[in-house]
């Protein structure tokens, strides 16, 4: 099994305590995380070479972030030292009818300022054989989407693997091009893409006669919508959706289909009735769907996927802090939460 | 809209942390509230005009009580600096099958010692056109309850319109008269009343042939009972009746009734299954009714009243720490907690 | 009603903050608890007179473990001051389908390193009527488990009530002696045993044809298996079994049955879906249970014991920190949670 | 050596954190003290048998005060369960320049509301030969002060020795008597006094030409001034004396004097330059003479006494929390401080 | 006495707990502050009337952050909610050798996005008769300047006085001018100057002789300086220098000299020698002087405001969170630091 | 410049917060340290590649533990995984006259159990250049001295440079050797010996006619004392002393000696007066001078350490949580603790 590089922005998460909003007490829960970043670290854990790379800029706040992602084992050497601040966002845990709170602080970031032309593309991929991306770095700047574009192309250029989660962010892409305008360029590169219903319609524009804001559509759309992206971007290997019904800030279900063209596979499904953090979910599903794709079949790679996934909703913080063991533990017992003793 | 003055006790809250028991840990969670306090402050940040006035000893705690409260855009300019302390009360939050645990330390506090004569209700009613009072005051001491007859016939002399929470409390009217005594004289003064169930039964002596520690009641008994104070007391415009089913101390149902001698409304139901916090509740649910009375009809004002009421239980802390946008905002999603980012 | 005497291994319990993963803040919750120090707790709580006996070290760690249990009302004045260190285990809070993570830590402790003439019973049983010890104890070393058995002997000697809590710990008995070997000898000098369904089968070698792993077990198993447990051991008065199904790490049921060669009584079942602590429910049902086979017929006991450790689960830490007057409650009110002031 | 009984009113203490203002922060670190309380505490840890008596509601808030006595090996019994309110002390630590703050909310707790012949002293000072006892009792109400000198009269009565530490409370006496009223009567049946320069002359009334705000005065005014109180008051036996040199909230001189009529003896005096908790050190001075006066002569009870209390300065919370061989490996060492390992 | 308006940025302060470097726990004590913002709240809790405008981004941070400002009295009713962030600071706290880290993040804040024009100065300037403005403003970014010198333009114009703390920030001044090309053009506005040895250097380019960097110098060197800056700007009617000898991050000594052209006075001096905060401790010197100007004579208000910034270093924080009577308190007991009880 | 190795026992560090005594608080802080690990870490935070070897259990503990270190940028891929328990110390900090208390929780650690032969030191010591051990390992069992001996002869054997803090722990040493028998043996494999004057003593059982617990001792008794070891010793290179005059807990200076057979250098001297956390300051003084050594000249690698090892009393917890940069500064500022910004 190679190495995997991933590429994004990593950020200092800012969280009020517990279920407090902010500034209850004067106090916010510092640490790391972002969609790329979390994605190696997941990767590390599960026990692969994860490699993460990125900008941050030369200060102490710099210097303690790449100290937070190396401590999983993940490598951080090629990261780039530069620019002006740590992209930052603040989030408010919800409950029950009230939805979490995030606070988008990425303004003039490291990672924001990046120029084509910045990343010496053949070290930060020297040895990997798998790129991972997402649709969060194109949406902060239009250099940004540039540099996506660039590494992107440069991997399948020097033969690598390209994995994409989609993840649209509606409170980002303020520069002036559309999520579709950039993605649809981006995806053309892609082979493995991972995204939930709302990032296929709104980073894609892929038409689907639902209402995307609503907490489930039935199994056979999600087929219609994964054979209709596949349709749409023939250089795609396959595709893989989440799907969360939303009950509550604290009570969703996780589930997913995986196509890949092949085959359409429906995922277990879990009821999460007491959410702890469900920010990184989306990246725990990526990262685990890339340990799986490397070391099982796409069937098993996607129960898998689910698997981990749903654990992360019990940890607190972005980064999936699981080990392989556990989530084999949790795809053999169900998940019925015994006590070990 | 004008401005809105409530009055009655403010104490100092102090929580053990999570749902530990009382001194688990050495550290209390101290903050402030009160219910006529909190309907100030949901009120102001829903964007009234709200006035609150009180008596608080003149020491740091006072001093940092008003502050507390001033924060939230409240006027309390007309707050009466005087007293030995600072009444308090001590909280411990249940889970499951285990009950919340109130212990109140009132005994000689700076309210329960206010005298007839000792407020310039003209000065504290100056511009306003609204007053709420609930029926926590007249419980403390006799002279507090003399001093809430005072104010509601002065506030009704003057025209402006009156609101009363009921808020049976068990645990005080120690001084020698029962609450029925006391309450029948002041709800003559009022125009909206606000109660649950045993509100009703217990500040009124309404007589209801159910059993009113059950978790429900039938809708119709509602309507009964509701018909019934309206009849004993014609001066009242309004019943506003709130509805909570208590499955455990972590899971209620919540819901309310108005009538208002032209109909009888029943609002929207919630499912709330993780309580964060609910004290404070019916407050928050006083403060959302006297709003939605002065911008919306009867029905709809309850409805924004059971939604922003709904909201505080997944709000730490006595104050109903909502914006009108989020009230707005579950009124419209109904509640599935989705993070927007 | 006389004086109890509890003997077993008391650690330091040390957990991460909430829902957290070990280390993700620097900090651990520092507790004491253990089986049979709780149950010495519960019993003091509820009025009556409890000793608890052990062997801790004698230094500051040892000091203030004593402390921690005699703040409870127990007489610790018998307690040894021996050996290298006090055990030690570490706690991962579960969450959904996360269960909770236990590392013991226990090696070469105060009590594993306790010799059989070590300890003068006669002193420690001094008006004492009853004796609890659990199948922890004998878990931990060889000479520990001669101890335990040397302790039963003596109390069955000089007259005592023996009660025992089998608890079965798969990560013990890693001294060369399996559970059954032992506990079967042990068991002979108990009158009242304690278990549930894995303890009956993994430490006494019940055989039962029905999966011990799944959550819920008919009825009519726990009837044979009680029945089953007391023809093997004619000297047992009686046997109660706890009932747990896990649904998942925050949402058990738990029930019990008792089965005392008379009658075989079901008590009420209880859904606890917001678990606060679920550590020492077992033995929070064994101090309930003593009591009150002490103060009311079997029937009575068994509900009351499953009303007490329903109400441990609420509570943070291994402590049953609840009062006779809480348990009653629940028995009364059912747990609608209702706050009450 | 014999048992020893303190009587006094013991309050939640509640601390800001750190050095914080009051609530900078939305906590208060919840602790129990005073000064009797604190004595009983001091001795029971340094080995002697310690009986605390007072007063406190029936409520949860008393119940935990008194484990958290009971935890420290005090003996608890005889406290009476009565009165609506645990008094209550607010306190702000100070640094430097900034003194610290104390803001007493004792009005109407459960000690003040003590009446003559409430207390059963017979039994309350079974099997004792010493009492102590200080000048905050009479301070808090008229029938306090009554009650303690009923107290003093009755100890005397049945042969106990009777300490008193004067602490005058400024804040205190407002019931309409004044210090040196009540304390001139009170101090006739003492036979070992304790005070502060500030005591001497604000609780007995003792006139010195010297202005006693000052940091430090000559130690031959100290001898004037015990010379001058044990010719007014010719039952006392001893009279020790503190002398505290305060050149900042940080930095303090610790030392004392002893006047037992027969010589006139200076201790050591130490240099506390970075004060962790100086609330309580005049009652950890107590306790360590009692014990001292108990164990050794009265030079060796002096410095016993000043070693003892120089320790609590570095010990956050009221209770004097040291042990009998940190204060002998003080008296030895001299106070440098280094780590032991 | 009039309205004190004071105009600057206010960020979000992050700082690590206690002593801790960044990140060592994963929390940062998160407050607000900021030079002209703390001016604000200091005068305004010394009794006066006080404004503070300013830019902050409508979005939740921005809405706590006004709050925060707002508890302490002061009035927040003109500030603009424009732009995409607040500016945010990390602090380390020093301790001996190790000095306190700054890292600034106020790369396009709110304030520094601000346009000359943006402004209505009359409607923020209303009823008021001192401006305070600062030298950090104009060091932010070119518009920030110009609508700093715009400010004091208007100020004159319409007849406030008005003062400025010149407050040299080396991280600042990144936009291609030098401080004294803008400070000097801002100077000739200014009635009060409030600074320390190195912003009379580094912001005015007053040369003096001597090494800025060294902990003292002599007064003679101080008169000099100040005859140096009101001879080169006669539109100063006085300008005031705080003094700071640095011994350590924890030890330094604190006064101040004041020169009005008719006299140099020189203020006492306090040793500091546990430092809880030494930020805002010039802005603290400069509320009190504000203050002291208004209500004093000269040589008085030097002397209050070197007491209310000597209290302010033992308070966490940036605010001056002190009261009228704490100061006059050190300025009559010398700080001694003696409890009062 | 080459890569360094570290061997010896990492501990979970159990702390007190603040200067409160043991379990005031129900919590611990909890990080990781041990003189080798903190070696490791100080080295690698400096800029040289650090290798830390030790042994730990194969369990969460030991994952984590792991982590903490590799955070810093050390290489941790050697460690063995293997035995029951992470060796563990109890540390409640210090103030004023009252020592810091360590008690020690390491039997049956995984580095105690260690035998000859386990460790593959060809592959640990692969392309390093430095080896660094200390008199802690050897004291902890017999299996691990020897280990101990055997790596300091590989080292040798294969031409590695040897350091050895000789770190004398009096609660160690329980085996039945005492440390001179040991400690003797190990240092004819050493170059560079690093000790204080009591480790020279106690570990060497070099005999000086001086009281070792005296603060103070003359610089020329240092100097009699490295010679005395140089020249029982003439394998060793040289020989660097700290010199640590403990006034209090809170207030030590810090200097040190090296004799390096050609010249006998006295560093500068720190006054630290508010000393943070004084564990590990022997540690950070070891890897500032070995990193000193490979880049300076003698003298100046003194003058470093001491810096370094200065700043560490800074800093919470075990590790040299500083940089290069924060060491020159001190060495240029010479320690007067400035805020930047």
């Amino acid at each position: 099994m190679g190495k995997i590089v991933t590429f994004g922005e990593i950020m200092l998460r800012l969280k009020s305590p517990g279920h407090e909003r902010f500034f209850q007490s004067p106090v916010l829960e510092a640490t790391f995380g972002g969609g790329e970043a979390n994605v190696a670290v997941g990767l590390s854990r599960l026990g692969m070479q994860a490699v993460f790379f990125t900008a941050v800029p030369d200060n102490p706040i710099g210097d303690h972030c790449i100290e937070h992602v190396r401590m999983h084992g993940v490598d951080t050497s090629s990261i780039l030292r530069t620019g002006n601040r740590l992209g930052t966002y603040y989030l408010e845990a919800g409950a029950n009818q009230r939805p979490s709170v995030v606070v988008y602080d990425r303004a003039d970031s490291s990672v924001s300022n990046l120029r084509v032309g910045d990343v010496d593309w053949n070290k930060v991929f020297e040895t990997a054989d798998w790129f991972h991306i997402t649709g969060i770095t194109p949406a902060i700047s239009a250099s940004a989407a540039e540099v996506s574009i660039e590494a992107v192309k440069k991997a399948k250029e020097i033969g690598l693997k390209v994995s994409c989660d989609l993840n649209f962010r509606g409170k980002l892409w303020k520069y002036g091009k559309s999520a579709p305008e950039v993605m649809s360029e981006m995806i053309k590169y892609v082979d493995v893409a991972i995204a939930n219903e709302e990032d296929c319609q709104k980073s894609l524009g892929v038409e689907l006669d639902v209402e995307i804001e609503k907490a489930s559509l039935g199994i056979d759309k999600y087929k219609t919508l994964t054979e209709k992206v596949l349709s749409m971007y023939p250089n795609l290997e396959m595709i893989a959706v989440t799907m969360r019904e939303s009950h509550s800030a604290d009570h969703n279900t996780w589930s997913a289909v995986l196509n890949d063209r092949k085959s359409f596979v429906v995922s277990q499904k879990y009821e999460i009735t007491d959410i702890v953090d469900r920010v990184g979910g989306g990246d725990s599903f990526a990262a685990s769907l890339i340990y799986g794709l490397n070391h099982y079949g796409n069937e098993d790679a996607l129960r898998f996927a689910v698997a981990g996934s749903c654990l992360k909703h019990s940890i607190p913080g972005d980064l999936p802090l699981f080990s392989l063991k556990e989530i084999e533990g949790l795809l053999k017992s169900g998940g019925s939460g015994r006590v070990q003793r």
